[in-house]
């Protein structure tokens, strides 16, 4: 059978796309089935700031942070990530012989996902409740359509938005996306990449790193998780939990950041955790 | 067999999409395969001003104008045909029922191009060669991929741009893309939904309209098309050359603009011109 791997690539400020892309394209001439999930989180920050609907944060009771998406905020979202970046990474595969297909979550309904309800937010020290903030969670993936595509020879690029009830489109985590995609298609292994090498005990000292999650157990990774990185380990946790045999959460850097991470470089989970 | 129908919807300036969109829904129910092809100039030139890369205009040596396309406006480009309309589109198709896929024609090279040698172009009475423009026109559709989305039960929705040679995404025409998409799925019908009721003997006077091209004539038609009506009456007399019984140049407005033209309402062009 063809090995599957699921790739997410961060959106942050200071990836380079062409090293992950040139290896990607090798395992797509190797005979891999590969799916690409990508976000898009810097250049919509610097879209926003540009046309004047500077980004703003919800934060939670209980102390997490997310981007509050209003309908304008969609809108931007969609033509960083749907537009700038899909594109540039399809046309970028395309140049390089992989017939790359890009979508959304909600094209074909891909990504199927559970808008959230109000949201009590803390604001200037008050509780406020926002009730029309277009975020969610991935509930359910499009496995037909995507295994239809990489039977015909194509590869998906996926990114955010997903569809929630109603046919509303939602800005959702795309590491969560992508580990609901790697169970959905019983993929062999989910990378996650970004510009962090890692979990971290220490997020400012890279020698922290922990190699082997699985090693230290669930819960010492969790109090080592903070910020963003929390989203990327309940990923590999989930993935898990679907089926992926192994995730890696890994630097998205260097001249060869696939290979780096499936030979294990970064933060690996196996098997079913504690 | 099943009807299918193309449908080129235009992207100037005060289209109202949804009596269109809850048409297209209608036909899809009814058991119509349906591809939908949409531009959205408009927003590209709002978004062009926004972000302080007003659009440019190529005059060629024989008085033809097209739009300058930079790397820089190939990304504005894609943010607003791929991000912000065309996801606004499968949105809106997904609220209705549809299942609707968003997809350009660099996605699984769905629209092979010729990219546009060196221009030759007048720029403020001197002619000057323009050798770095992202535009080019459709050469090629994969049919393939269009054929299994539908199978599916898919509704394919298509926007520029286009794969030319060596993976370089260009700015194409989307009523000639329509046409070639038309007769590549050797569809029954082409709809060229825009702002304007038709080709118009008189730009001026809407009384003016050529209701049967068939019957004045290709070169009365030639006559009267100018401007961006050139291109349309271009693609309708490509599509039909490759074997698309009926192809209508209609207005996009209106509560049921689709139904209209199917009955008629516009500049009809069937069976081969002379």
């Amino acid at each position: 059978m063809r090995r599957t791997v699921v790739i997410k690539i961060g959106g942050g400020a200071g990836i380079e796309l062409a090293p992950v892309l040139a290896e990607i394209a090798g395992m797509v001439r190797e005979g891999s089935s590969v799916v690409l999930v990508h976000g898009g989180s810097a250049e919509l920050d610097a879209l926003s700031h540009a046309l004047g609907h500077p980004p703003q944060t919800i934060t939670s009771a209980s102390g997490h942070t997310s981007r509050r998406t209003d309908r304008r905020t969609l809108e931007m979202f969609e033509m960083a990530y749907c537009g700038k970046v899909n594109k540039q990474i399809v046309e970028h595969l395309q140049r390089g012989g992989v017939d790359a297909v890009g979508l959304s979550g909600i094209d074909g309904a891909i990504w199927r996902a559970e808008r959230k309800g109000a949201i009590r937010a803390v604001e200037e020290g008050r509780t406020v409740m926002i009730r029309d903030d277009l975020s969610g969670r991935v509930t359910g993936v499009n496995a037909t359509l995507l295994g239809s595509l990489l039977e015909l020879g194509y590869m998906p690029v996926l990114t955010p938005p997903a569809l929630a009830e109603g046919g509303v489109a939602v800005n959702v985590d795309a590491d969560r996306a992508a580990a609901a995609t790697a169970a959905a298609l019983g993929a062999d292994e989910l990378l996650l990449l970004s510009n962090v090498p890692g979990v971290l005990r220490d997020p400012a000292d890279p020698s922290s790193l922990i190699r082997s999650a699985s090693e230290v157990g669930a819960e010492a990774v969790a109090a080592a998780a903070g910020g963003r990185m929390k989203n990327k380990v309940l990923a590999a946790e989930e993935a898990l939990l679907g089926g992926v045999r192994r995730v890696v959460i890994g630097s998205a850097n260097g001249a060869t950041p696939v290979a780096n991470a499936r030979a294990g470089a970064g933060t690996v989970f196996e098997g079913a955790m504690a």
